[in-house]
């Protein structure tokens, strides 16, 4: 059983190659280009670990994981053309460095030549893999709209219902159906990898929690940045949502004042009704709950505990990360 | 053996029901409203008529068709946004109708259930299928993005060969593996399902030249409209190049100084330049040249004579026709 980070170095091994034809490069270099600009790799390194959870890491586990990482990429363009977003990872966006259109372009053809790693997969596992992939695929652009939808929505008409089911699908699904497929190519049963599937939905939401989390609260020693980026922008997140709704009527006013203004201590301010009506803790005890779901469903999985051992070790990093 | 006309209802009945969920309705009404301006649907008819050929249709064709068909209204989408094209089919574009980020997010969703319907072919059929189904999906987004290069391009660095390789990415290749997808579910052999491939293909380039003719020197009245709408926008066709690349110096001139303005005669000052250096003719010749390819492809496909009627009258119909 290997690391996160052995499957990690083994993994960007084999995707640091071309996927594109050379030509049009006016195509297929932005294509390129954001695959170039890194990242963890976190889904495909799910898949050939759902994968070794059952079985020595196959071919066909190598096949799907490169699929989900340019399926992965390929949102990332879309999404930023969307997001009108001028940096990813610190270098400019595949629109900004080329054009809008190109960078259209770009992600679709990088989402077809996914399906191409798809279809390498040994035929008799070809229909279910490209069962849960559509889905999944589906599923994320509408957490994409529904993340459109409710950027568009006051806050108060927020309900956190809709944005945890936004996130489940624009982040969760993936991570999810990546550690699913793994498993079916491994020979999991459709029980085992459905519960693999339900650990990794969990475990994205958790992760979620914890994102939002460090961002208002984060050891900014640890955290790298100052914390509050998200509140600066108004971004809605679980602890604002939950802000909105546990707080009384005068620190919801108080709440949209400095919403809609940008005064200098508009994060300090903020964090103090966070604080006020204890959405710290609150976040805390919802990023337990999905922890602890998760590892109920990695548990249930019936395979030695040992094998499980990468998974739930993952687990622990993300969701106790500081940074 | 059915007709076009016939199969075309048919395809119609079958594709006229909602293809989507229900929900987010803000990304799934924009994908079924585009669906909903109708069209001609030869590329699923084709698919038909290729099944056709060989065998009683299947139901394995008509998935195929439909995934072709939404295939191309996801590339209809996502063309009018690089375009910025304000209507289709005398309706607003996605993208007009509601914004760029749902038109966008619409044309991919629209892929994904594309290949689910792909999916349902039958397991032995499917890795083929999605072979050619890939394979066509990268060549049609490597023909938009030519299309954007040449029109980036001034008029007599364009290439002759450069703009045919481009018409055939961006209109014929799906045209061919929509017909060459229909003979390979009904049995046809690969050589077979290649020529007819080819007859697609050469089909395809030769309505791209007759569509060019239609739009210079057509029968307003037959027409329905008034020719010369390519030259006042200074579109580059098929005639134009051509004319650049036969004309003599002073009329190359007098070309150059007609496209730069928008005079009251630019129209018919090109279409005598047209007359002068005989690209009419030239047009005549070559689409002969492609319709002649097109038919000895057909003629060498190894099935009854009376199976290939309707592909024939097909041809005769989509290359003759004056409107």
């Amino acid at each position: 059983m290997q690391s996160f980070k052995e499957l990690s170095a083994q993994f960007e091994q084999r995707f640091n190659t071309r996927h594109f034809p050379d030509t049009p490069a006016s195509l297929y270099a932005p294509a390129q280009y954001i695959l170039g600009l890194g990242g963890k790799r976190v889904r495909p390194v799910l898949c050939l670990m759902g994968n070794e959870l059952f079985d020595e890491i196959g071919e066909d586990a190598y096949h799907v994981a490169i699929a989900v990482e340019l399926f992965h990429n390929f949102t990332l363009i879309h999404d930023d053309i969307m997001d009108k977003a001028p940096l990813r990872r610190g270098m400019p966006t595949v629109h900004t460095q080329w054009n809008e259109a190109t960078a259209l372009l770009a992600g679709d053809v990088m989402m077809v030549v996914a399906y191409e790693y798809l279809n390498k997969v040994q035929h008799r596992h070809l229909p279910r893999i490209m069962a849960v992939f559509n889905q999944t695929a589906m599923e994320v652009c509408e957490g994409q709209q529904l993340d459109m939808d409710l950027e568009q929505m006051p806050l108060e008409a927020v309900k956190m219902e809709s944005y945890l089911h936004m996130i489940e699908l624009k982040t969760s699904v993936l991570l999810a159906a990546s550690l699913k497929m793994g498993a079916l190519l491994g020979g999991g049963s459709v029980a085992n990898a459905q519960h693999l599937y339900e650990f990794g939905r969990n475990i994205g939401i958790a992760f979620q929690i914890q994102d939002d989390w460090l961002d208002a609260f984060g050891d900014p020693e640890k955290f790298g940045k100052q914390p509050g980026g998200d509140i600066l922008v108004n971004k809605k997140t679980f602890l604002l949502l939950k802000a909105f709704e546990l707080c009384n009527e005068a620190q919801r006013q108080r709440l949209k004042t400095l919403l809609q203004n940008n005064a200098a201590d508009k994060v300090t301010s903020v964090l103090e009704i966070f604080h006020a009506c204890r959405v710290d803790e609150w976040a805390a005890q919802e990023k337990e709950k999905y922890a602890r779901q998760a590892m109920e469903h990695l548990e249930n999985i019936a395979v030695l505990s040992v094998r499980k051992k990468p998974l739930a070790e993952l687990a622990d990093f993300l969701l106790n990360r500081q940074h």
